[in-house]
């Protein structure tokens, strides 16, 4: 669970519902018709805009928004560094049996090429091919999001319009205009909570992922070509700790310091 | 038939037109004056901003949203390593009849090219140039849809304001206020719906659509140049599919793993 | 004449014209104070963003938004083929008669620096340097229409403020309220109208016609290029004409096949 | 003094007066509270943003937006054209005395570099990291002026939201609400006249500018390379004019057929 | 302290004050209700849209937003300097001792990395691969500000349709239209507020900084690579001014007059 994400949507839903509770009777705020506007016509775009796969991967995305991801560049360096003293002490072919038991298929992948003996310069090409094309999926994702944070306020407008148009239409009783009103503006709050509770936070948070999955995948990219490379295991921490924050970087080398120890009795 | 933009384009209306229904009489939202302005200047504004022939492209990448598209990736792949398996066996000219009877102008082209024994640096260089104009012609006619998005609104508006100076100027009884002010206001509704339910989302699929055919030609570039360079095809295979996401691969491997075992004896 | 872009600005003011007819009395949206704050507001705020170069620039840049582009770039690419022809019989400086005779300045200094043997690396230089800077000079010149675009609907509003607080300030009749606003809600109109009748799809124009004078100098670059290093001429159509669209390509191919007939002849 | 700046500022200002005076008297318009809150705010926010150095170098900025710019092409080429001939006849060293004299400190610093015999890699080095910086100086000095136009209109609006909701929370006689919105839409008005009437415009005249010193600067970097690599005055000269436009081109053309005729029979 | 930040916030914070000070009563801008649902709104998208690690580094940045920089570049000049002299004159590894008394992280590890001996390329590679991560880690703090200048006055637009809608749907008396509507847009006035004095000033200066220590880590790179290839410190020095602005450079000069003067002697 990303603790973040559910403290996050049940704030925001918290300190609405408290709002409309101040104001008295919490019903007046619900309207069966507005839903149906706002999310039907929001749904309606988002489905012509896309492909009914995309949103199935977006519905996906949505699950990661809410789970913690496991792309921690800290452990995928100490694996990486643990790697190439092994490749350094018994050979690249010794790597086969430690790669299949990864959990990332990624990782995985690259080390079977280096293991392959796949030329160095095409093990780099086919993994910056995958990870252009993990961003674009990615990127496809969030824009179910993003489309829908641009559609809900419009479609919240609509539905006052509707609204609106049809009171002032059928005004007979100028004293009917204040609930009338009140019930045409109910559309423009699902709109905006819709767009601003939901589908702007949620397509930001999944932005951010991205940001933090691409970031390991570049950090496995440049290990395993090192590793391919027969590079010092000294080396090849060194280059990979600079893609970590000073912070992590330095939690790092305390947890780290032991198995560096190691390392050196190896690679001297 | 694009599946998705049609239930997208039917859901959206439904539910607009429900909307409009719960209101009591629908008739009350049809005004021909307000078609003609929105409708009218957003088209006048697209046509001064694009020629005819953008229009013209406009419109037939307008069918290309609401129809299939046949640019799947796998089944590129398929082709490429089955021509990479032929090159090997049977030499670069062999590919000449079955270019002939590629549905893909692009790849035959490609292919033909290859065929020809055209420097492969001038083979890349072609193909893309051709994606380069590919991808702006994409861009010119998502424009118009674009433009459209932007200019329905503010005709709405345009509208909205000549009902409303019209309806203020000449005020005398005070009770016409609402019926003239929901009149005015129709063709705002107009415009948004215009934008939101159509232009927006439309121009977002062709960009989607354009993403996918631009990934596809990729593809082929790829494979056509390995082909060329005499590539194993197991490696032609491995470098294509990392432009795949990984579920497509999964189902490709399953598909694909008799071909490959086939290529397996072949190239071992 | 750019026809589509005289029908679209006589469509958008026909049907904004007919909008106000059907309100009545059409003087009623006539007001001089309004033009004079919007369209000198827009102006003055032109005029301090840009210099008198640059708007005599962006006045000229008006004519070519109404009058067709001559940057057909199937004719450029038969020149630059029959060029390549002549070049091979008859060498590179027999093209010097030729290029003296040409309509367009970077085409004609382009072949003219062949004839003079400049070293190929600088014609490139020189013609991408040129082009450069004329993309930069387009962008200026359509800069002025986008700022217009940005400012006239803010001078707009500016003017309805004017004339909202003049009114409620001095308000002793209500029923003053609504012609006096009706008076100052034209400013709006006005902005509006500018804004997306005129400047936004003039500089969305302008941006086009750009990419498409872009486009043809790209060509000259390549063939100027190509016939400099002496390639085949049928090898120079086939790059050239990777810059056209699939359509037009096969129109070409079409009006060019004699001409390839010959060449063939030639070449062979 | 630059013209257009003076004859923009003056031209808005002169017209959003004289349509204040129309509604009847000015005075209603002038507001010292108003004033307070959208200066003071927008302030506020600009110097919470930046620092008060580049407040500094942003009031320099403005003086550069309101003086004429010496930043002229074709003059920077005839200095280069004649320093290049110069190099020619008496080598780099006789370059020495000229360069103390120019006036263009950048212009004085590359040929100086020239002289002193630095390697040509580090010259170029050198003068474009110079000019990357002084392109982000330039973007700083814009930056106020841009956080000015997006932060004058949000104060305005905040400054009528105070007035309305003192307005309206104390409102005892609905005689007073005309006159009391009046005053509160002052304050929109000034955040409205701040930004499209000042900060907007200058922003973009700055950038103008920046632009055009950039484009001389370049010309400096690519004249200043020539002359080092000891290249013919003529080739030099086509080079540099490749950055004009044709237009200044062809006048540059008339003005230096005599330099170049004496250049002719030096390098001939 | 950063003194622009504070004069900044206190100034824009005083003149607000005093705005609603002149409307009378200030107590009657106080509502604890609308500062829970702007406030508590905004925090819930900005916790969903990040993680709290994030907003735990962006809590951090709002301290260097208050704070003065060290990123003197001057400084950093004048230090790598005088370790291109020591390096001349004694050797790389005399670097050592006063690389360990630094304060600065980057330049410590740099130097430490070229006291090793660590290959040129991968010394660039490394401090490189930091600085791009130290400019994502930024971008992501920044992040969280502009998410809440975004998020926050469109919660207020929540907060006051809440409001609107509660007092129209109850609406008895026409007389208390006045101070309901009061109430309710006391909410969007939260909302405003916080985007224009707090967030969105705040993002601004955080980026200028984060210019500024990006600057001044260019610096620091160009600096170590050239005393690891044992440049001539007066090329050093030039080299790095480069990177200031012209009027820096000139004090910088002044400063640095007698350290030269030394150089030279030891240099020559």
């Amino acid at each position: 669970m990303d603790l973040a994400s559910i403290v996050g949507i049940l704030l925001g839903t918290a300190l609405v519902i408290m709002g409309m509770l101040l104001e008295g009777d919490i019903t007046m705020y619900f309207q069966l018709n507005s839903i149906f506007i706002v999310a039907g016509g929001t749904m309606g775009g988002v489905v012509l805009a896309y492909s009914f796969e995309h949103l199935k991967n977006a519905l996906e995305a949505l699950k990661i928004a809410f789970t913690d991801s496991d792309d921690d560049a800290g452990d995928i360096i100490s694996i990486l560094v643990s790697f190439a003293e092994k490749a350094r002490r018994e050979g690249l072919l010794a790597l086969e049996d430690e790669a299949s038991e990864l959990d990332d298929d990624f990782l995985q992948k690259g080390i079977q090429l280096v293991v392959d003996g796949t030329d160095p310069q095409l093990v780099r090409n086919i993994l910056e091919t995958e990870l252009d094309f993990l961003e674009e999926r990615h990127s496809l994702s969030r824009g179910v999001f993003e489309k829908g944070a641009e559609l809900s306020p419009a479609f919240g407008m609509i539905g006052t319009l509707i609204g609106l148009i049809g009171m002032l239409a059928q005004l007979d009783d100028p004293d009917a205009i204040g609930p009338g009103m009140a019930t045409a503006l109910i559309t423009t709050l699902y709109g905006a909570l819709m767009a601003n509770l939901i589908f702007s936070p949620i397509a930001e948070k999944l932005k951010v992922k991205s940001q933090g999955e691409i970031l390991a995948k570049e950090v496995m990219i440049e290990g395993i070509l090192s590793i391919q490379a027969g590079e010092n295991p000294r080396i090849v921490e060194e280059k990979l700790k600079a893609f970590l924050a000073p912070t992590t970087r330095n939690n790092f080398d305390e947890e780290g310091s032991e198995g560096r120890a190691v390392e050196r009795d190896v690679a001297g």
